[in-house]
């Protein structure tokens, strides 16, 4: 099995959830992502965490929206580490998304991110870095993301005014 | 088993949920209450909402506080009605337990409930409603409870100022 | 009179709650929609829910945006179970519409939905779920739709990125 | 009748809705206060308004919290002014109150009040000033409650470092 | 000077604004509308809340939007009642002009109506009732109005699913 | 008159801006405070700015709470440097403030600073920062303050587990 | 060094931050802007911030979207007054980067401008007021800015309705 | 340095930051706790970071309030894994802190817990399921961990109605 395992509630969330499986491919680590739906398919979320325990995972992505209970439902389900995504939901923008990952109670932990994109990207990146902290090759290709976005605001930050 | 089945995520829940317990005793409807944390027990989800539709449970009705997911898992796991209560939480008052319960996705239903005693009460309110589609005697304990409500308002309608 | 009743404020509702009465319509449940506004035919509140005890109606749907008292108001009128459907509002997304609907006091239940076509196809999902618990054909039908649903995730599980 | 009716939808709301009254005591404006459930008593709308609009009533106050309906049905049944009062509910601090009360659709019109005893008291000054308008003995009371008020702010302006 | 006064921050907020002067212009009350910005040109605010009142001027209208300190500086310069509209902000989608406008303390008084255009109308239907409480031709008019949108509500009540 | 003025909308908010007066002090600006009521006193708003212009002041602190108009409308009547407190509200936490005196319209600025006491500690800060861009005595007791904090911060940096 | 820095997280706030610049243009201050990033280029902070203090920069802006920590951390680099700008945000509108921005604990001071364009137009105009308060010609040119604002109402105040 | 580093913007967040201290106390997890100020000590960031990466240690957590920087600003420093815990602020109630906590943009990742100490406590565990993904024994006590939260509940499951 991949090292990043990318879950979402529905694919619908795949054009947000991309950004976290796009960053993983620029660090080089493997990733897999499925559907796995909470409310749909609920007898698969023990099934899918006690495969990811067993493979070679090190780390869940998990995206959902609005009363998103995707990521918290795998964290109560293994024992790697959980970062839920809430993606953006069409009336309330997110907020509902952001509160029902985040305010997890004392005992099950998610990692969330920002809403929509930028934070599906950053699970990505953050999965990196935990990846990262045991293998110098990975933590070496974050490093030279990390200059490359210096690099590109230095090569861009003088402003003048549009005519 | 009892016909509505009560069940929390805490024993912390139980001051706040004993409500619904109330209102059901009062309209000779049989209830039982358990705590089930959606996170902390996830393997008893399936099992309870299986042993509660072999039995002769009518209604589930769950609550919760902040990222509020046992109501929604519930309803993932039976196709008895599942109404939900938001127990307030510590920080955000319990506006992350509303939007954790309410917004579902279309496809799993959850019935819910106003933050905190008073939407207890109403769930096993609610859930007496259900109960007395299909039992007459059920049903008039609800009106003459209505009644009495309406009673108590009439009593107490003429207001003075404080001295 | 038809086994659910669905209550609207103004005939602009009907585009989002017509997804509860294409759910009823699935699972076989005879419906009916009208609209009754809570404040401009405020008169035929009462008659409209004395109107449904009378006949067969088991269930009432009612959605509103903004102030919504529609469901409120009914559920004060009548012992049948009323669900919520906040109807989103132009500015304020909804969340006033959820607010005015599930805050309702201690004495007189609402249950609601999810904001928006979501939470009205819920509404009738649970109206649905009300009704299979004396009627096996109607559960059997939600069984069913549950378990389609399920395989629709399964057939479509496997994501690969955007070229 | 009295000239301004004040009406709540419960006891509990009367602390809050005195300062309304209180404001009315001071102007010589008539006034009475009653409590009106739309919940539990929502057959007494309708007549309490006829009631309003045969006596001397010229303006309604009504104070409601959490899924506050009084207001925009007093609203709904009557051509005289309404003025609304949001009660703080205990756990969304009056926030459900105010928007359940503000956000009326176009046709049915609540003058709304800030949340709380500050906006009941500007309930009972909206009143007078409504009543102002045609009473010049009201409309100077109006004035002299202003001028003092901005004295009181004179006589103590200059305001030094507690030691 | 007209009978009511309506007054905006600026010409943009007249679009949401004439909702209120056509309302006046069905019941027959003379209405006249203007820009004050209360922070282009505080210098008006007194000068124009000191002809309204010396004219026949009995209610004032103000709109405005994010920090809308209109309504309550108007307030503060007039015992006639003024009501608040609360114009749509770009961001914040007027949660911002709402606070601003309904939230003013203990003795000055806003009557504030929902955000947008539907507030504008109902700031024009508000007034028409203060004025109607005195004038019985105008409050006949808008009796007829409430009798025009019930049996608009009665005309189009029955609702067939979309093809 | 003092370099900065330190005004309120009421004495009630003197315990929370008492904290930019400190930090004045601590800094050696001259201040001065007073309440002056946007809406209790709107006809001192001119004047006194007028006479801050007039003297030696440079910078305006005003703090409000609720539909906090103070700050706004002082900006409107001078050409100096505003700066805003959102002085907490009881029910709405002083969110009703903030947006109430940040949200201000092109052309007419106030700076507005954190909800309560540290806001108003803040604003005081800020205000020695202005004096200091032109007055090195004042920046170098900012400096030193700054370094205070940073040796406080220092010299209990190692933490360890309560018993 | 220019006058006024204008520094921003990212090209993409250039838009918006724009407007700052423009006003400043229109009262002969003379500015710069350049992105610097917080979360990207963080080692630019404190010598952006000490090259600013040994030019004749008088005022810093920063603005900056989402987690918006530019300002906050310049200001603890700098003794000059920080005026920040939230960018909104693409889902929450900018509520987030405003309480990112204005909520700045004790000792560390920001003065925050409304969200968007409007508010860097405004933290221009209130940089050259900070600036006016020691140069005559500024402050001239922002009382003629404002005298054309008072004008341009003036100019445009009559209404009428849309045929 | 220890496997795990704890900072905190004041010493005052060690009552709510201790929880993930005991947390990994618990797990056999070497911790080190230090308050660094995101705004009062900006320049030990870069160097608290370096010594970090250079010792052992393989996870940051950080807490703050209000304007929450620290852990934001810490992940600009750093490529490991940083995890932050939003502080409960006084009026906000921490909504200001997980904002300013969650929302990074795109390039620099926090993973976010939820407001106060169940969130401090679950950055805790979350370190640990980090550790644990390469180190068994860790991994071990973290199952243990969840058996014994899964056994608690099991043994406290019924509840009876308070007398």
């Amino acid at each position: 099995m991949a090292t990043v395992l990318i879950l979402m509630g529905s694919t619908s969330d795949w054009p947000t959830m991309q950004a976290a499986a796009r960053m993983l491919e620029d660090f080089g680590v493997s990733w897999e992502a499925r559907v796995v739906s909470a409310h749909r398919t609920p007898d698969l979320l023990a099934a899918t965490m006690a495969e990811a325990e067993q493979g070679d995972t090190r780390v869940i992505i998990a995206g959902a929206g609005g009363a998103a209970h995707l990521p918290g439902m795998l964290a109560a389900f293994t024992c790697l580490p959980v970062f839920g995504v809430p993606v953006a939901s069409k009336q309330l923008k997110g907020l509902d998304s952001l509160l029902s990952i985040v305010q997890m109670p004392k005992g099950v932990a998610v990692g969330t991110l920002a809403v929509g994109e930028a934070g599906a990207a950053n699970a990505g990146l953050l999965a990196a870095q935990v990846i990262g902290t045991t293998d110098s090759q990975v933590q070496n290709k974050v490093r030279e993301f990390r200059s490359k976005q210096r690099e590109a605001v230095l090569a861009n930050s003088k402003l003048e005014l549009d005519s």
